[in-house]
Protein backbone atom coordinates (compact mmCIF):
# COMPACT_ATOMS: atom_id res chain seq x y z
CA UNK A 1 0.00 0.00 0.00
CA UNK A 2 1.00 3.15 -0.24
CA UNK A 3 -0.28 4.82 -3.52
CA UNK A 4 -1.38 8.16 -1.89
CA UNK A 5 0.70 9.72 0.66
CA UNK A 6 0.71 13.15 1.74
CA UNK A 7 4.23 13.67 0.32
CA UNK A 8 4.33 12.43 -2.68
CA UNK A 9 6.63 14.67 -5.14
CA UNK A 10 3.89 14.62 -8.46
CA UNK A 11 1.24 16.71 -6.39
CA UNK A 12 -2.38 16.55 -7.56
CA UNK A 13 -4.81 18.21 -4.82
CA UNK A 14 -8.29 16.50 -4.71
CA UNK A 15 -11.08 17.58 -2.60
CA UNK A 16 -13.09 14.72 -1.35
CA UNK A 17 -16.43 14.01 0.47
CA UNK A 18 -16.63 10.77 2.69
CA UNK A 19 -19.60 10.42 4.90
CA UNK A 20 -20.19 13.99 5.17
CA UNK A 21 -16.30 15.16 6.15
CA UNK A 22 -13.86 16.77 3.31
CA UNK A 23 -10.53 15.59 2.17
CA UNK A 24 -7.80 17.09 0.28
CA UNK A 25 -6.31 13.98 -1.13
CA UNK A 26 -2.83 14.61 -1.63
CA UNK A 27 -0.91 12.52 -4.63
CA UNK A 28 0.04 11.04 -7.78
CA UNK A 29 -3.85 9.63 -8.58
CA UNK A 30 -5.55 11.76 -11.18
CA UNK A 31 -8.46 13.56 -9.68
CA UNK A 32 -10.89 11.40 -11.14
CA UNK A 33 -9.24 8.37 -9.90
CA UNK A 34 -9.66 9.85 -6.44
CA UNK A 35 -12.94 10.56 -6.72
CA UNK A 36 -14.12 7.43 -7.89
CA UNK A 37 -12.29 5.79 -4.78
CA UNK A 38 -13.69 8.41 -2.66
CA UNK A 39 -16.96 7.11 -3.67
CA UNK A 40 -16.34 3.50 -3.12
CA UNK A 41 -15.43 4.64 0.37
CA UNK A 42 -18.00 6.47 1.09
CA UNK A 43 -20.71 4.14 -0.28
CA UNK A 44 -18.75 1.02 1.81
CA UNK A 45 -19.01 3.00 4.88
CA UNK A 46 -22.40 3.53 4.49
CA UNK A 47 -23.22 0.40 3.71
CA UNK A 48 -21.08 -0.91 7.34
CA UNK A 49 -23.24 1.84 9.29
CA UNK A 50 -26.44 0.63 8.05
CA UNK A 51 -25.70 -3.27 9.12
CA UNK A 52 -24.29 -2.04 12.55
CA UNK A 53 -26.23 0.94 13.44
CA UNK A 54 -23.73 1.65 17.03
CA UNK A 55 -20.62 1.51 15.42
CA UNK A 56 -19.26 5.31 15.93
CA UNK A 57 -17.89 6.43 12.88
CA UNK A 58 -13.80 5.55 13.67
CA UNK A 59 -14.73 2.09 13.70
CA UNK A 60 -17.34 2.01 10.40
CA UNK A 61 -14.13 3.45 8.84
CA UNK A 62 -11.54 0.80 9.72
CA UNK A 63 -14.15 -1.74 9.22
CA UNK A 64 -14.04 -0.69 6.13
CA UNK A 65 -10.41 -0.32 5.69
CA UNK A 66 -10.09 -4.21 7.07
CA UNK A 67 -12.72 -4.91 3.93
CA UNK A 68 -10.66 -3.25 1.36
CA UNK A 69 -7.07 -4.75 2.33
CA UNK A 70 -9.01 -7.95 3.02
CA UNK A 71 -9.88 -7.78 -0.95
CA UNK A 72 -6.64 -6.48 -2.13
CA UNK A 73 -5.02 -9.50 -0.41
CA UNK A 74 -7.40 -12.00 -2.49
CA UNK A 75 -7.33 -9.91 -5.77
CA UNK A 76 -3.21 -10.50 -4.80
CA UNK A 77 -3.45 -14.24 -4.65
CA UNK A 78 -5.66 -14.38 -7.51
CA UNK A 79 -3.22 -12.31 -9.92
CA UNK A 80 -0.29 -14.41 -8.68
CA UNK A 81 -1.92 -17.55 -9.55
CA UNK A 82 -2.44 -15.86 -13.02
CA UNK A 83 1.40 -14.48 -13.38
CA UNK A 84 2.31 -18.61 -12.83
CA UNK A 85 0.02 -19.70 -15.80
CA UNK A 86 0.53 -17.39 -17.92
CA UNK A 87 4.29 -17.93 -17.22
CA UNK A 88 3.74 -21.41 -17.86
CA UNK A 89 1.60 -20.77 -21.54
CA UNK A 90 4.61 -18.46 -22.49
CA UNK A 91 7.60 -21.21 -21.65
CA UNK A 92 5.57 -23.75 -23.94
CA UNK A 93 5.70 -21.85 -26.50
CA UNK B 1 -15.88 -5.28 -1.81
CA UNK B 2 -17.97 -7.18 1.05
CA UNK B 3 -15.35 -10.18 1.78
CA UNK B 4 -16.35 -9.11 5.46
CA UNK B 5 -19.69 -8.53 6.81
CA UNK B 6 -21.10 -9.01 10.35
CA UNK B 7 -23.74 -10.42 8.43
CA UNK B 8 -22.19 -13.69 6.70
CA UNK B 9 -23.87 -17.02 7.05
CA UNK B 10 -20.57 -19.82 7.26
CA UNK B 11 -19.14 -17.25 10.47
CA UNK B 12 -15.62 -17.16 11.98
CA UNK B 13 -15.52 -14.73 14.91
CA UNK B 14 -11.79 -12.94 15.19
CA UNK B 15 -11.20 -10.88 17.61
CA UNK B 16 -8.24 -8.24 16.36
CA UNK B 17 -6.57 -4.93 17.61
CA UNK B 18 -5.78 -1.94 15.45
CA UNK B 19 -5.20 1.16 16.54
CA UNK B 20 -5.42 0.41 20.18
CA UNK B 21 -9.43 -0.50 19.92
CA UNK B 22 -10.42 -4.01 19.43
CA UNK B 23 -12.69 -5.46 16.91
CA UNK B 24 -14.48 -8.63 16.49
CA UNK B 25 -14.74 -9.52 13.02
CA UNK B 26 -17.66 -12.00 11.80
CA UNK B 27 -17.18 -13.35 8.36
CA UNK B 28 -16.00 -16.35 5.90
CA UNK B 29 -12.20 -15.64 5.93
CA UNK B 30 -9.71 -17.50 8.76
CA UNK B 31 -8.81 -16.29 11.47
CA UNK B 32 -5.18 -16.13 10.34
CA UNK B 33 -6.10 -14.28 6.90
CA UNK B 34 -8.35 -11.81 9.14
CA UNK B 35 -5.17 -10.98 11.94
CA UNK B 36 -3.05 -10.19 8.50
CA UNK B 37 -5.70 -7.98 7.62
CA UNK B 38 -6.17 -6.55 10.57
CA UNK B 39 -1.90 -5.95 11.18
CA UNK B 40 -1.57 -4.08 7.73
CA UNK B 41 -4.66 -1.97 8.40
CA UNK B 42 -2.86 -0.74 12.12
CA UNK B 43 0.45 -0.76 10.50
CA UNK B 44 -0.87 1.87 7.94
CA UNK B 45 -2.90 3.58 10.38
CA UNK B 46 0.00 4.39 11.85
CA UNK B 47 2.26 5.24 9.00
CA UNK B 48 -0.69 7.67 7.54
CA UNK B 49 -0.77 9.51 11.45
CA UNK B 50 3.33 9.57 11.92
CA UNK B 51 2.70 11.32 8.35
CA UNK B 52 -0.19 13.66 9.61
CA UNK B 53 0.04 14.16 13.40
CA UNK B 54 -3.22 16.55 13.11
CA UNK B 55 -5.42 14.12 11.72
CA UNK B 56 -8.40 12.73 14.30
CA UNK B 57 -8.73 8.67 14.10
CA UNK B 58 -11.77 8.36 11.52
CA UNK B 59 -9.85 11.02 9.73
CA UNK B 60 -6.74 8.16 9.75
CA UNK B 61 -8.81 5.93 9.08
CA UNK B 62 -10.98 6.76 6.02
CA UNK B 63 -7.66 7.74 4.56
CA UNK B 64 -6.18 4.17 5.36
CA UNK B 65 -9.24 2.94 3.70
CA UNK B 66 -8.86 5.12 0.47
CA UNK B 67 -5.60 3.91 0.16
CA UNK B 68 -6.38 0.24 0.34
CA UNK B 69 -9.29 0.87 -2.15
CA UNK B 70 -7.23 2.70 -4.28
CA UNK B 71 -4.74 0.10 -4.13
CA UNK B 72 -7.41 -2.53 -4.81
CA UNK B 73 -8.47 -1.01 -8.31
CA UNK B 74 -4.99 -0.85 -9.55
CA UNK B 75 -4.71 -4.36 -8.72
CA UNK B 76 -7.98 -5.18 -10.49
CA UNK B 77 -6.68 -3.15 -13.43
CA UNK B 78 -3.96 -5.14 -13.97
CA UNK B 79 -5.69 -8.22 -13.76
CA UNK B 80 -7.65 -7.41 -15.68
CA UNK B 81 -5.00 -6.95 -18.47
CA UNK B 82 -3.23 -9.71 -17.77
CA UNK B 83 -6.10 -11.92 -17.69
CA UNK B 84 -6.73 -10.44 -21.50
CA UNK B 85 -3.14 -11.53 -22.31
CA UNK B 86 -3.87 -15.09 -21.14
CA UNK B 87 -6.68 -15.55 -23.24
CA UNK B 88 -4.94 -14.36 -26.33
CA UNK B 89 -2.27 -16.98 -25.61
CA UNK B 90 -4.69 -19.62 -24.90
CA UNK B 91 -6.56 -18.92 -28.26
CA UNK B 92 -3.53 -19.40 -30.03
CA UNK B 93 -2.77 -23.00 -28.93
Amino acid sequence: MGAIALSDIKKNRTTVEIYGRQYVIVGSESPTQIKLVAAMVDEKMREISANNPFLDVSKVAVLTAVNAVNDYLKLKERLERLEKELNELKEKD
